[in-house]
């Protein structure tokens, strides 16, 4: 790949990641059992995903941030035995709300572009 | 839904297509035998897909000429009988190697977001 092409897989990248990862994270803490804090909500989107998840840990904080002044997420800092207080985030009853709806756009979008991609909705 | 949560979802749709709007255009003049004109790109993707595409049609316009502007279209203009002369696009060798890289892309985002929103890679 010439790095004019690297350039922009990076800029289209960034792009799917823009809307993606506002979803990833409400259905993070959706599930989870109790209020998690950034490194910990990092992990648990790299998890298990063998390749390298495409999404960095650094892109996550300023998520975290616009998305609790929306009003999806509330957050409690508390003190660290081992460093700076960490802030802990848990989704909110309106962001359980705006999951919902997200969810259904994203497969709607998802099967839209994977029947493009497969021609089947070719007139 | 209440109106905010409609601003919410609206933003959040709009982020999802800032990508795959150009994934769409490029897979649809891969395949096309022939230059198409925005027009017929719009009816393209619209196809038969029932329920309305998530993807306005006025909103290409600005995505063709960015994607001409990077190489990876090419146009000619040429006059109509039924109005303003037409401009007819087609992918360029470019065009057609970016696509390959931005599939892939698509497809691990794509497998990603489907396995956090089932909980398969959580830790």
């Amino acid at each position: 790949m010439d790095v004019a092409d690297e350039g922009m897989l990076r800029k289209f990248q960034k792009e799917l990641n823009s809307g993606t990862v506002s979803l990833i994270l409400l259905a993070i803490l959706d599930r989870s059992t109790e209020p998690l804090y950034g490194y910990q909500i990092a992990k648990s989107i790299e998890g298990n995903w063998q390749e390298g998840a495409p999404v960095k840990q650094g892109t996550l904080y300023p998520v975290l941030r616009s998305m609790e002044e929306s009003g999806l997420l509330g957050s409690r800092v508390e003190p660290s035995v081992s460093g700076p207080p960490r802030k802990y985030y848990t989704i909110t009853d309106r962001g359980r709300a705006v999951l919902t709806d997200w969810m259904s756009a994203w497969s709607q979008t998802r099967d839209f572009v994977d029947a493009t991609l497969e021609g089947r909705n070719h007139a």
